[in-house]
């Protein structure tokens, strides 16, 4: 009586991640060489770049202009460029979402058109959900400005604008066609953007790579004082990672529940939430980690040592492992609107040692309820200044 | 200066495509089934449904609704039905695809959590945007109710609705969870529903194989009164036409432009369009068929032998091969801007043989007036029924 043919897709993705330097530099070939593997046809090219970015470096639509012209055979900026709201705000209110969307339209681009996107995490989310959707999806080119999106946000398959009250409610996967990770622009970064991608190196290094984590431990002073080169190889090694788990993890479109780049996450979006943006991302990650990093000391998962390490890591590195919205998270609801977005039943990442990591499904809320209120305690910060954390007085 | 790490991600996706009856009766286990492989919890299904099929057999939730308690360790159907208007107004107003995001997030629905969607090409198409971007694509069922939808719309990886006066301007490639082909919706269609999806069929089967089209064109009158059988064995064989070209054409996300698949449809979008939806998308894609099958005799591309069989074809199932709007139809544009939608360079499909299609870059534009022409003078009416067109006399 029933009939069925089983349709099967093998869909191959492919795009480069550049680390470079002045991007739109004459002596730079590489976004040419880039554009030419599209074809020797000339490229019409959408701009769209974070007012964060362009307040600090007016002059930068200029250059990238400069640029154009030098290799117009290969490429056309359609200028002025779109100027994106930068931070969570042009993800809240999708306005610009639809101004990419009419300029798509008037511009007459096609599908084989390109939209470049200059900016942090979040302008990249919102350009790269409009840019996916137009037409089914332009070309994207992500031109990432801080250290979270270099590392984290910027590498990867994802898009999203926030929506009813939702975090990433609406998204997309859609790989990039290029990634551009220029580290000039970390220069122009103010001391928290810095700083707040530095969670993610730290997220990834733990649960992917014990000598990450290792050598991010050891310059942890000077990745506080922002200096540049340990900055660059701290973002080349976790964004290494990063990618190696998104190749090799058997899962880049997230169909399945097990999300181990997702560490710290579950409370660090709440925390965004609460905090109505007080709390960067990054930031809110940084508690995230440490909350689960106690998480996964009291149930053995690591050792005080470890926790101390990591702890100490976050602190030297600038971040505060504290916010009074802490005291008002009601862990159930966000553990499930987290696990609501990714899917499956309730799960929670912990650490397996360092660089490693398990899933459990049993989880213990009044323990975390504890392992939270610790980060509060004095004593937490007396005991992990010395280096070592007493876990068992932990939570009392 | 540049460090390159080139990222490779190979995606599978699977799914199957099921022809059946009474797809909620007791009896039929294949849905049940279907959901089975995702696992053997109680999985979640938000439905959608069409207005215009909840009209035609309003027991249709209550009968759904029977069958998952029937099956209650294995589905749970959220009642009521989100009911979806109908027709190409679902996809030019997003009100529907507003009103499932917020069911999404008000039943806490997850990636893994199920969307159903019965209904024509419109609904599957609206309702599958809504489905994809939510969570970033929840798991959708898809049953399709007309003969378009069962042929083409339905079982491929496309999604879409309309926005800024354009067709399908926002969309995703997402294939379904699974598809369910469910004969019984067609004896509930008016003649024009049923008729319409048969261009669709006549189009892959032209541009794909000759024996196909040989069988279309001997049952031709069969297909012309509606018999079932000869619509099964239609439906059956065109889809499987259809499943095939996407999976072995090579780019079933479409990131060329070839596109054989949408031989015709320069034209349709544009007649759709201007006819302000009084004509059905498979009536404009029967006139979209007829003008550029005659483009392809002119070009020496097909014989008038073949020819005449296609007119006959279509003319015998009932299409009317014109419409007043041929008349206002600015060529240039309409190709330019269906090729915006494609994306590359301006691109017409012709027949290469019946069974066969090339792309043609120069486009006479002034040989395709008279082609859109020819199919409005008396002469070729009575010619065609004579089954022979003297291609010399067309057009002066």
């Amino acid at each position: 009586m029933n009939l069925t043919q089983q349709q099967t897709l093998t869909i191959q993705h492919q795009y480069p991640v550049v680390f470079t330097r002045e991007l739109f530099s004459r002596q730079n070939p590489i976004l040419a060489e880039v554009l030419r593997q599209a074809g020797q046809q000339r490229h019409r090219i959408l701009v769209a770049i974070d007012s964060g970015v362009l307040a600090a470096d007016p002059s930068l639509p200029e250059r990238a202009q400069a640029y154009a012209q030098f290799h117009a055979n290969l490429m056309e900026l359609l200028m002025p460029p779109l100027v994106v709201r930068g931070g969570e705000i042009c993800k809240d209110d999708p306005r610009e979402v639809t101004t990419l969307h009419m300029l798509v339209a008037k511009a007459h681009l096609c599908r084989q058109s390109f939209v470049m996107v200059i900016g942090g995490g979040a302008v990249l989310d919102a350009i790269g959900y409009a840019t996916a959707t137009a037409h089914r999806g332009l070309r994207l080119l992500r031109v990432p400005t801080t250290t979270l999106a270099q590392a984290d946000a910027g590498i990867g398959v994802k898009n999203a604008i926030n929506a009813l009250g939702r975090k990433n409610f609406l998204g997309t996967f859609a790989p990039p066609f290029a990634v551009f990770n220029d580290f000039e622009f970390l220069a122009t970064l103010p001391p928290r953007e810095l700083r707040a991608g530095l969670a993610e190196a730290v997220k990834v290094a733990l649960v992917k790579d014990a000598a990450t984590f290792a050598a991010l431990y050891e310059h942890r002073l000077q990745l506080g004082a922002f200096q540049p080169d340990a900055i660059e190889v701290a973002i080349h090694r976790c964004a290494e990672l990063h990618l190696n788990h998104i190749r090799d993890g058997g899962d880049p479109f997230e169909r399945r529940s097990a999300r181990p780049l997702d560490f710290g996450h579950w409370l660090a979006h709440k925390l965004e939430e609460i905090s109505h943006g007080e709390l960067r991302h990054g930031e809110a990650v940084a508690i995230g980690i440490a909350v689960d990093a106690h998480y996964s000391a009291r149930v053995g998962s690591i050792s005080t040592q470890d926790l101390a390490r990591i702890v100490e890591t976050l602190r030297d590195v600038g971040f505060t492992l504290w916010h009074e919205c802490l005291r008002c998270v009601d862990i159930g609801v966000a553990m499930q609107e987290f696990q609501e977005h990714i899917g499956g039943p309730l799960t929670l990442t912990v650490l397996d040692g360092i660089g490693g990591q398990r899933d459990v499904t049993e989880i213990d809320l009044g323990l975390m309820r504890e392992c939270i209120a610790t980060l509060g305690s004095p004593a937490h910060d007396r005991e992990e200044r010395r280096g070592s954390i007493n876990l068992s007085t932990i939570g009392d």
